[in-house]
């Protein structure tokens, strides 16, 4: 690239870009309004053969998270005609009594889904708990089967918000083949899956986390950069190359208020398009544990 | 560092390194050796309690590769008293036929890991195959409960030959953590469960592979690079930063010879160490199979 031609970009970042009114923000939107209609689509077809999906939410405990989460998908999956029960447990319940309560479940043939919400009770083992769920009605895509077959690169359900952000970045730039993707943070629900589905899409994947020692060098050779630290505004223009495609995984509570792990004041003027937070990732979650639902309940009826 | 220490650096690399004959091959001698050790006091302590590790190697068809692995498999095995048995299946056995023999090894208490030749013949599919094995016995780690186990950063049967790269790095360099990697290829038999490996030693991973566009840049940037291509002698100086610790993980044929995809001429004054190909990963692959037989009669036995 000719230094015209970066300062034609810088020129076009800094002043066209906003003053013309053309938003850098990925609100997902039209991206909702799809995965919506698919899911409208899919219920009906679904409903026309008698099927109703189904989905059984485990919490154990009064976690205000927790409880939050839940409304929110009983309310999203009301509003499509997907049916919702939930398992109010008790926090004393033990991990035995737990299990068998899924085990349970899974035998229903009327339940396509279950999410057992997390986190569990520190006297039970997460591990243990979700490797009891059906991995044909593990929605939430972390039984070991799922992630196995994530990693082979074969169809599986995945985490729903790797889900959201993967099908967010397609939504975002032309193509991702090619592409240098650098993810910091590595957990099992954000790191690790999407950079196996960035890595389906043909991107280079660069994978961050606590110890890398020369982050904001790594971070700036993205074109698709996704962070998912904890840190609230840790990522500000140090670490953007210009005109990246940005996604903000980070959910983090400053003063009441919710910020994400990008300092989003700092890098609008560098990003070429950015996630706000709070935003369409979240949304886009729980949507994608409906079209999951929707998806367990055809591969149960054999419609898949 | 200094422009005075990298030139004492490069001399040293250039010549006093090879003058003083200290080699920068990694020969992993002492790594089969610690291994090798392992496995005997390993098989000796099971035959205490009476039990002899026990493994059932599959084959369908002629293929000279496999039958070339099951014999170095087998002789190995032999030298330390863990017992092996063959199936060797005709080529044209079904699918359906091949499956319901893995069903009947499963269920024989006496053996313990089950290692089914690859590739099949085209007419299976060989994910179903392999996904018949019973997990506890799966020494290959392809079943994708173990490749999920692996992503989770849980206990798991990890492919061998990935094994045999992280145990390689660990024994050549001081520490992994921190350090920038970078995998050349994305199969599953070795650049995925690498990358997995490396994160898991809290190295910054980045998986390359045919869509990545400045692969000479990235490669520089690497204090270890894994090489598994596929592209005799592809990688030279171009890729390497000085003293990078290089695992050459191919294997190709040119003229009757087994060349890696490092050239190695090209490369042995900038490099720090080197895996010489043909030479210990090839070798450590198959006592890590041994090794996975052993874990597999220790879980079965309850004694892990």
């Amino acid at each position: 690239m000719s230094y015209y031609s970066i300062f034609l970009k810088k020129l076009y970042n800094k002043y066209i870009h906003r003053r013309c009114g053309i938003s850098k923000i990925i609100d997902g939107k039209d991206l909702i309004a799809k995965v919506e209609n698919e899911i409208t689509v899919n219920v009906a077809m679904l409903k026309k053969t008698g099927i109703v999906p189904s989905l059984s939410i485990v919490r154990v405990g009064e976690n205000k998270a927790s409880i939050a989460y839940s409304r929110s998908i009983t309310s999203k999956a009301d509003s499509f005609g997907i049916y919702v029960e939930q398992y109010k447990l008790e926090e004393l319940i033990s991990e035995k009594e737990l299990i068998s309560i899924i085990q349970k479940i899974n035998e229903r043939k009327e339940i396509n889904g279950i999410l057992v919400e997390l986190p569990l009770p520190q006297s039970m083992r997460q591990k243990i708990v979700l490797e009891t769920i059906d991995p044909d009605k593990d929605i939430d895509g972390f039984h070991p089967i799922n992630l196995g077959k994530l990693l082979a690169g074969n169809p599986a359900f995945v985490p729903a918000t790797a889900q959201s952000i993967i099908e967010t970045i397609k939504n975002s730039v032309h193509s991702i083949a090619g592409k240098n993707a650098v993810i910091i943070g590595r957990s099992i629900v954000v790191g690790k899956p999407v950079a196996l589905l960035l890595l389906k899409e043909n991107a280079t994947v660069t994978i961050c986390h606590s110890y890398t020692k020369n982050l904001t060098e790594i971070a700036k050779t993205a074109d698709i950069l996704v962070a998912s630290i904890g840190k609230p505004k840790m990522i500000n223009e140090n670490y953007i190359k210009e005109g990246a495609i940005v996604i903000d995984a980070g959910i983090n509570k400053i003063d009441g208020k919710i910020v994400g792990d990008v300092d989003f004041d700092r890098v609008q003027d560098i990003v070429g398009r950015i996630t706000p937070v709070p935003g369409n990732i979240g949304a886009l979650t729980t949507l994608m544990l409906l079209k999951n639902t929707i998806r367990a309940a055809k591969i149960q009826n054999k419609l898949d």
